[in-house]
């Protein structure tokens, strides 16, 4: 089984990149899958999930240890329940993509190819304009500040899972910088990048 | 024109996979050659040049800015002659993959694709036991404090020339962990990655 794992910067266009890939290599695609999952498992609603996993996320993990116990229970349900569908996942025993959730450090055992893309900040903007509508109004200054928080939720949550740092390039098999690409043509070079990293 | 920039970690295999790409791809080559141009252009022998170049390096750099006057003037002509050099490759105006020397940052405004090669320690181990023979007697313990010194050497060079951090992935375009990977199988993808990329 072949599993690749993609981490990626706010705008970078990791998920574009993923959907493509799993296509281009016929393998499963794993992204807003995972939180329906864990929204059966916890019994919540899958924006519930999602503002838990996302939104709490960061304030669960700023949170002093010793006032965990006051915490929303919930949270913890739907951090568990994420880790128990990537390995749910993973049992299935199919080729997949896996879009974020630190797939590439709770699946580790797996060996997967662990993909992190990342780009400037402008080519980020440009594509967070192009492709998500709810921030056609926000100035640049708002866009970034968004970027900041999504990535440093991202990046807490990798590094309570992992207790690695998130973007270190020791922790992902391949960088890929998208700045001033055009995505659709990175994604059948790395579609064979990983064919031949999994032969060996 | 097409540049290829290789910055890579001693022992990760950068130079192996930089030859292999040139010949896949049948770009020009340039490592060595780059040290015997220096030696012609500051008329001292290569050896001189390796030695200024590498060694006093990490000396100069440590050194705070009053002192340089005082310092071996040689070292700081072999730096002048190495940036020189890479700008008169860049002049041929031929595809090529140029190793280290900081090209991807000198040659910036070329717009090179600029790749970053790495590794675990364990990995970098055994590549520098298989590929060079005054480390057959050396201990894991000598071995790492020779990678940590070049490595060192290579970061402070970087730093100089281009005012940005060494290894730090915003430099690159794109960055490739090496880690247990049979070198000749990833040299395929990374070409084609190269000619896509090119294309854009």
């Amino acid at each position: 089984m072949n599993i690749i794992t993609i981490s990626r910067e706010f705008g970078s266009g990791g998920r574009t990149i993923g959907r493509a890939l799993a296509e281009t290599l016929g393998y499963k695609y794993y992204d807003k899958e995972i939180i329906q999952e864990i929204a059966k498992q916890v019994n919540l609603s899958e924006e519930e999930v999602m503002k838990l996993s996302e939104e709490n996320k960061a304030t669960f993990l700023q949170m002093p240890f010793e006032n965990y116990t006051g915490m929303d229970r919930r949270s913890v349900d739907v951090l568990r329940a994420q880790r128990q569908v990537l390995l749910q996942i993973a049992e299935k025993n199919e080729n997949c993509v896996i879009i974020g959730r630190s797939g590439g450090a709770i699946l580790g055992d797996e060996h997967p190819l662990r993909l992190f893309i990342y780009a400037d900040t402008q080519t980020k903007l440009d594509n967070i304009r192009a492709t998500q509508e709810k921030y056609a109004n926000s100035t640049d200054k708002q866009i970034i500040r968004t970027m900041k928080r999504i990535d440093s939720i991202r990046a807490a949550y990798f590094e309570l899972v992992s207790g690695e740092q998130w973007g270190d390039r020791n922790n992902y098999d391949l960088c890929i910088n998208t700045s001033g690409c055009a995505m659709k043509n990175l994604v059948k070079p790395i579609a064979d990048y990983a064919v031949s990293w999994f032969e060996d």
